[in-house]
């Protein structure tokens, strides 16, 4: 293919932290962004070239953001297929990924039933019927993970249920369609960032992903298992990719099991938390290459350049609050630490406000992570805070 | 110091290609940009938040910059340091680097006066009153370089006086208020990026600096001279930074002689051309350096991270044209090689459109520079045109 600049204006719906992380790869691309979101001033509209005030699913909206793009993607699941595919064909303009695969993702339940068809390992799954449905499963698979099949993240939408005395009160949480996995007895998990481009897939060294509460805390990159394990991460990853339709970038989670197996846990048709680390740690973000990827261009070299850690920068508040983070110099002040912002003014309770990555020089692209190096990254997000420190001092100052 | 985010907003006087990579490295350190350019819609308008239209030394536009900027700075010598010194007064916010040293370096005599007296190694160099004095000049150190005391810029206000018979010419050609330099016998030209900052300086690995017609084409780093000579370099570029007033990053750009001296050639007060391999090279780019030197906020490590080449994409064009860049999927393709381009519509004979970057990922922080790595720098660059290759080749099968 051909590839002149200025190049083509991308559309994406959704202008949260990843639109305003793909914004930031676009412009050296000499790629100029336009997002779509609710939220006036939303977090990439700092970065983009311009934001379009309207809801994920709005026609309305989608319409004026093709009227100005030459290709369109979405950086959040909440986007809606099927507008986006009469809209992009009524413009005759590309939208990466295509929506049937957004459709495919959008429902948990028949992700999990496209991959197992596809002859991809995921984890014993079921859809639920009721409560009675659900008491049932719950007794067969001794406890499941209940997920309402469409709207969740960040834990938001999952709900475990080990008896079945509690089956009533989680689907009251979580809804009517709902889906139950077996609990997966994992080593650990690890996300694999795939790409889908023009010219094929690739995929980056898999990453070790520490959560709590079901949120992503931190990101170890490679992972810290052996050698055959990643291999059969990457493999099965691969197989993902060569199942989705439609060009651009993938989170695909995974669990490592106890006896290294690797099954899928859920796929994300846009860039994600746990490749963040590919800003500094690999030859091409997943962002840039998510930018290259729906375009149609050649995708960039998906090598680790260091081993990496990024550790995420969660609201550590009761209440929501007017966000002001504390001790940023610390991150500032400290070597190969890299500060990442994420520009909301509003703090709430384990809102993903930002993420600090840290590399270790000393190693190279074949090193493992040093667990000193997960430390130092964890460590140095913990001395950050939204807690007023300044008021703290001053008024244990004044008590003495 | 104790930095709280979200950060403070910084108004830049210029959105070209420095402002634009100002604005990138900003966002993710959670600083907003507003540029003033008189170009709507200027390089950097894309990913700045916002740009006001207006003139680099217009009083009122300054104004309204100050009024929504918590800091000042510029990325352009042709900023007014009066205007920004009574603006930032009125408006009691901080202006970095110094008015007064734009003021100083604006005047390339006032400049050359000013190094000379703080004891640092110049070339040798006088005020030019008239053609008579220049004939004397061009006698006596046989032959000078004639330099238009203000507003020159990639060797334009520079000229070459080898014969007294050619100094009506020159001064005709460069206006009235010119100085003069001796040639000086260089083994090849270098600079060296320094930040200042609150808590003291740093300096960048030394980059050699590859001109031609006295327009930078390629910057290779580290140099490829001997560890004295770059030592010295950097103790030269300490003393520069010593001198100078105000926060920020600093082009020095400087000689190594055939002797193995340092002589200083011209400062500018904000990041320079030959430091944009820093971005990728770098532990730190000179831009996320000047964010963080003008705000007062600790500065980032200046480590090489791996030899680095960046080539400068110029205007290959007889004349001015829209501008259409073609071939940029050879560099999209190649590998570790990264695309900078710097969003002007518009092309013009040697105009600065962009630049490549190139790293050595088989090399390390203390290696030197593989002349193979400045040849694919540079082969990668020339691929890249202005002139319609697909035009050419449609015609060259039409004739066939």
């Amino acid at each position: 293919m051909t590839v002149t600049l200025p190049g083509p204006t991308l559309g994406v719906v959704g202008g949260g932290q990843l639109g305003r992380m793909l914004a930031e790869a676009a412009a050296p691309l000499g790629v100029e962004v336009i997002v779509l979101d609710p939220t006036p001033r939303c977090p990439a509209s700092v970065v983009a070239r311009d934001q379009i005030v309207g809801e994920f699913d709005d026609r309305d909206a989608i319409d004026e953001l093709a009227t100005v793009s030459d290709v369109l993607t979405y950086e959040i699941e909440l986007a809606d297929p099927d507008v986006l595919e009469s809209v992009a064909a009524k413009h005759d303009i590309p939208v990466n990924p295509d929506p049937k695969t957004l459709r495919t993702i959008q429902d948990k339940l028949v992700q999990k039933e496209a991959l197992a068809d596809a002859g991809i390992p995921v984890p014993e799954f079921i859809g639920i019927g009721g409560e009675k449905d659900l008491k049932l499963v719950v007794e067969e698979l001794d406890g499941v993970m209940l997920k309402a099949r469409e709207g969740g993240y960040d834990g938001r939408g999952n709900t475990p249920v080990h008896e079945p005395s509690e089956a009533a009160a989680a689907l009251d949480e979580l809804g009517v369609d709902t889906m139950a996995e077996s609990f997966v007895p994992f080593e650990r998990e690890v996300s694999v960032i795939g790409v889908k481009g023009a010219d094929g897939v690739a995929t980056y060294p898999v990453t070790e992903t520490i959560h709590a509460d079901e949120i992503l805390r931190a990101s170890v990159s490679p992972a810290r298992s052996d050698d055959a394990v990643l291999d059969r991460a990457r493999d099965v990853a691969t197989e993902v990719l060569d199942f989705l339709d439609g060009w651009g970038a993938y989170g695909i989670e995974l669990f490592e099991t106890k006896k290294g197996e690797i099954l899928v846990n859920e796929i994300a048709p846009r860039p994600h938390n746990s490749g963040h680390w590919t800003i500094e740690g690999s030859r091409t973000s997943q962002f840039e290459n998510h930018v290259r990827a729906v375009l149609g261009w050649p995708l960039g070299p998906t090598e680790l350049r260091e081993p990496t850690v990024s550790a995420n920068i969660l609201g550590d508040v009761d209440e929501p609050a007017e966000a002001t983070l504390y001790n940023v110099d610390r991150v500032l002040d400290a070597s190969n630490a890299h500060l990442h912002w994420y520009g909301k003014t509003q703090v709430r309770p384990l809102r993903k406000m930002g993420h600090v990555t840290v590399t270790d020089p000393a190693a190279g692209e074949g090193d493992a992570v040093d667990d000193a190096l997960v430390e130092r990254a964890e460590s140095l997000r913990d001395e950050l805070t939204f807690v007023d420190v300044t008021a703290d001092q001053s008024r244990s100052a004044s008590q003495q």
